[in-house]
């Protein structure tokens, strides 16, 4: 017999349940990022006005979203991750947190300072500091709850990625694949902080949770088990202990299979000749039980990654209709260029296609097997240590990074907001040492080829065909996580700093409002006292900001993002707020 | 015979009296601060929405509004002092200029790192760099010109007052009060950056540009010449040398009359005991002959200061009623808390009232010698070294600081954000040190007793009758410059973050908007392809906010302001950018 399962959280479920609240990073368990609420909708958005702002008093880039619960806004922002409690009757403070961190954390976090945002639950408010310190808050007061250590940043761990409160769990990552950093994720106790379990992307099966003949993986067109030590014969020698595998993304949750899934990152070193073999399970989907951490099933996407097509998107659970057959799906948009679609009861291998025709680095995924069929010529592997491999496509930074999409419950299509960026790639031989980078590729970046010139589109997926439905092509990339609401509107943000409302049919505009920095941040929405606002964000940064964020100007600086984004600051400048807008009162 | 006077600036003169531009920091060489704009006006004003926004990239203080000329929109930051060319069209840059400075210059800046603004004409716009550079940019390209220095940080000597442009000179002042810094004003030629003339507050009549036959000032009930020495003979011994009368305020012109005028700051140090006599001319209002420099007349307000009663606040030039004759006035309102009203061509003093009823330090301005009346309980200087002196109003920063006042041309009255603050203030004994803080007294500051709790208000004054037409309680000091509008409307910004519009006939609130920091800029007006826009900085600071624009703590520290402005930081957070709103489309 099974051991009782833990509750659910039934402060953050009912909060959840009512879209008045965003409650949630992504809204919801499912990361679907869509709302229920219709006040503001195609016909009245162009009206949207800005209604308040505040200020986070931090520059560099701002990631996630605040939360809303009731008749409390909570504002996060990036290092030195200030929580603020926001009135939402008079945007007075109830309560602010200070974190006291030290500043050493910041040179070891590769991609800016950005930090995910909060999490609620069990009448608390979760913070995971930069510096790896994971912090209980007392919702109403702020006061700390509790406060556990996560990892160790003098070996280059730290932490961007959210928390997530699943059941009776707070459930995190760790950062640091450019540091050599072994990813795991960890679940703390919610009421006490103790850890509950903790299991690792790469290394012995015990510690990855993983159990030879019960956890199974896609191969062979069908599901079968990993079996013994599938992690651990797939690196040469102790190389598993430096071999990334980080976990910065979204994760979500099926509470009827009592599932979370998340993304493991790119293995380290960037140098592919370094470090023969698959390098599982590092660009992997994972399907772990919430109660015990055990893994259920494992995908890896680009086995012996060359590219650092870091495999930690979200997953964002939907049914979705696959010819004519409705699967429990987990549709995924990774780095490497291929949207994934899986049934997430079983791991089992769906559609696998392009979602930017720019995908050059691969043919096609082979169903059978799940592995990508990699173009010779764009294999840094095999052009070898100090070869220049020119012309790649996606970018180390993927056709999408962190930036989350959103799904149309209504349509049934995915909104996914992308990058259209192709890079230069030349591995180096590089020695470990703990807590400086172990990097090992010199890149550059710039816009995909022969297309419209710019470096994003923001697109809608039908996850059943693997087809586009509408692409939208912008300036920069898209770094900014997307809404999609039932008003029948999806918005994002724009590098250059606009908030747009598009149509989920096709992708019109429907209007647009310059905000003081450009958006790396996610939208969200809430309604108060009968009204419904939207609201993002502002702050450019992000790995595609970093060249802003961190004053870089060197076009190989900022493992490679300087140079193609350079032409940003021509459109925006640093700077934190909070933007929330509404229609207007009359 | 006169020498040939200098022609106006013509791109200046012309670029001014149309307004849809905004071509200097008041709108206008009188300092009216008044726009003849309307289509924004106080029955549509409560529909005005955000148009658009820019980040600064600068978290500190942000005080002045940008230029308006044409179809760009010349935007100015705090220390460093980036200056922005904007596109009014699309919000793209035209050109970016990002001085290198030392930041050694940061600690001796007594009240923020803040920047009140550039200048326009003759093609150029004109930066005044914290380091004292003064440096003219191409308008079109925003190359260098020409750049000259005007001081020297290492003994104190910094910059925060914007430049003017009066006919073919560039005209800029000093900062250093509190570092003992000999104030003086510098005419620098537009062209070529070659010091014109160069007036000094205290010294040798040389040396200020001072005739004693000619230069008057107001005694025994008219203006009478200055006579020899008229500085020197107040000063004890050499002591003039680090005397003060700094010079960081808003200039302003009479063309007819070729004078400008402009106040000069407190006597160094605040311990008065250390410096006997009437301290002459710090603490006074002057009128300057724009092409030479010679004084025309000078009035000393606060003779021999014993509060940092600071004189600088702005002149603002408006024909003013008096007892039913039209007079041809200068309005000040003075830190000290009284309004005057002078003849500005005669320099004779018409009227002198307090502006807040809490003032107490005086009972009234004799109106024969000129002088304050003071009260002998808050004399710092009676009551001597090492004693506190309790309960003085206003406090050091005065009933009005640098936020400066608009005039409503057509109700005749002045539109005034003010300090509802009193003080303690205790004087020690300080020894000079070039480069080091001479400042000599701990103070702390507290709302007004026994009034509306507040620590400001927003006030209609009558310059005529020197009484308060309306006053409407502000929770903190109005630090934010006000615009009047030919709309029937008063424009100004609050420390926690609110620009308003109020009715100029009586202070109604017609409309707010909460930008995302605290307002400290002044606010100002332009059309751009026939809609009119209305803008503001967002960024606290400057002396009020200095607790959180430089971080600290106790409450005597920031010369005593951080205890009294404490509660602001449950309102507001550091941040910079530009606010633009206009009435929406439809
Ligand atoms: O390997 C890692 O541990 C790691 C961490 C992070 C991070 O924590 O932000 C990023 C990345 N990698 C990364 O590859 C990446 O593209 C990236 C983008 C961003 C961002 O916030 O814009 N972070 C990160
Ligand atoms: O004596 C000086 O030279 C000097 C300079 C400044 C300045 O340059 O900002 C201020 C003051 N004094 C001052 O007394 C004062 O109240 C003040 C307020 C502010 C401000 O920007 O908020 N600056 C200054």
């Amino acid at each position: 017999m099974l051991s009782q399962p833990a509750l659910a959280d039934a402060q953050l479920d009912s909060a959840m349940k009512n879209p008045a609240n965003w409650a949630a990073q992504a809204g919801d368990y499912a990361n679907q990022r869509y709302s229920d609420l219709k006040q503001i909708n195609a016909s009245n958005v162009g009206k949207l006005q800005a209604a308040w702002t505040i200020s986070t008093g931090v520059l560099r880039g701002h990631e996630g979203s605040p939360l809303v619960v009731g008749d409390t806004m909570y504002i996060h922002s990036p290092f030195p991750n200030k929580v603020v409690a926001v009135n939402l009757k008079d945007q007075t403070y109830k309560w602010k947190y200070e974190p006291k961190q030290d500043a050493a954390v910041v040179p070891v976090m590769c991609c800016d300072t950005v930090n995910r945002g909060l999490a609620y639950g069990d009448g608390k408010i979760f913070l995971q500091q930069a510096d790896t310190t994971l912090v209980a808050l007392d919702a109403n007061t702020g006061k700390v709850v509790w406060s556990v250590k996560n990892g160790d940043p003098k070996i280059g761990e730290t932490n961007t990625n959210a928390p997530h409160v699943f059941k009776d769990k707070v459930i995190t990552g760790i950062s640091g694949g450019e540091f050599g950093v072994r990813g795991r994720v960890t679940a703390y106790d919610i009421k006490t902080g103790k850890v509950a379990w903790k299991g690792y992307s790469v290394g012995p099966d015990n510690e990855m949770l993983i159990d030879p003949d019960k956890t199974t993986t896609w191969a062979d067109g069908k599901v079968v088990p990993v079996g013994k030590d599938s992690s651990i014969k797939t690196w040469q020698g102790d190389q598993w202990k430096i071999g990334g595998g980080t976990t910065w993304g979204w994760y979500s949750y099926d509470p009827k299979l009592n599932l979370m899934y998340y993304g493991s990152g790119n293995p380290s070193t960037w140098n592919p000749k370094q470090r023969p073999g698959d390098n599982k399970w590092s660009m992997s989907i994972w399907a772990r039980d919430v109660d015990t951490g055990k893994v259920k099933w494992v995908y890896q996407m680009t086995p012996h990654d060359e590219w650092d097509f870091d495999g930690i998107n979200e997953m964002i659970l939907a049914d979705v209709s696959v010819k004519g057959q409705k699967v429990p799906a987990l549709v995924h948009f990774d780095r490497n260029g291929f949207g994934y679609t899986l049934n997430r009861e079983t791991g089992a291998l769906v559609v696998a296609e392009k979602y930017d025709p720019a995908v050059n680095w691969a043919t096609h995924v082979d169903m059978k097997t799940g592995r990508p069929q990699v173009v010779s010529q764009y294999s840094t592997e095999q052009n070898g240590e100090d070869v220049n491999s020119k012309g790649i496509c996606p970018a180390a930074l993927g056709s999408k990074d962190q930036q989350p999409a959103s799904y149309d419950r209504k349509s049934g299509l995915f909104m996914v907001p992308t990058n259209h960026v192709c890079m230069d790639y030349e591995p180096f031989r590089v020695e470990y040492t703990a807590g400086q980078p172990y990097v090992g590729a010199t890149l550059s970046m710039f816009p995909a080829p022969n297309s419209h010139g710019g470096m994003g589109n923001f697109i809608a997926w039908d996850a059943g065909t693997g087809k586009i439905a509408w692409s939208k092509p912008e300036k920069f990339s898209v770094w900014s996580g997307a809404l999609t609401t039932a008003g029948d509107i999806v918005f994002y943000g724009t590098l250059e700093g606009y908030l747009k409302a598009v149509s989920p049919k096709d992708g019109k505009e429907l209007w647009k409002f310059k905000v003081p920095s450009g958006i790396i941040g996610n939208v969200f929405t809430y309604e108060y006292a009968g009204k419904q606002y939207v609201g993002v964000y502002s702050g450019i940064g992000g790995w595609a900001g970093i060249g802003m964020a961190a004053g870089l100007e060197n076009s190989t600086d900022g493992l490679g993002a300087v140079g193609g984004y350079k032409d940003l600051a021509k459109y925006t400048d640093l700077g934190g707020t909070l933007f929330v807008f509404a229609l207007p009162s009359n």
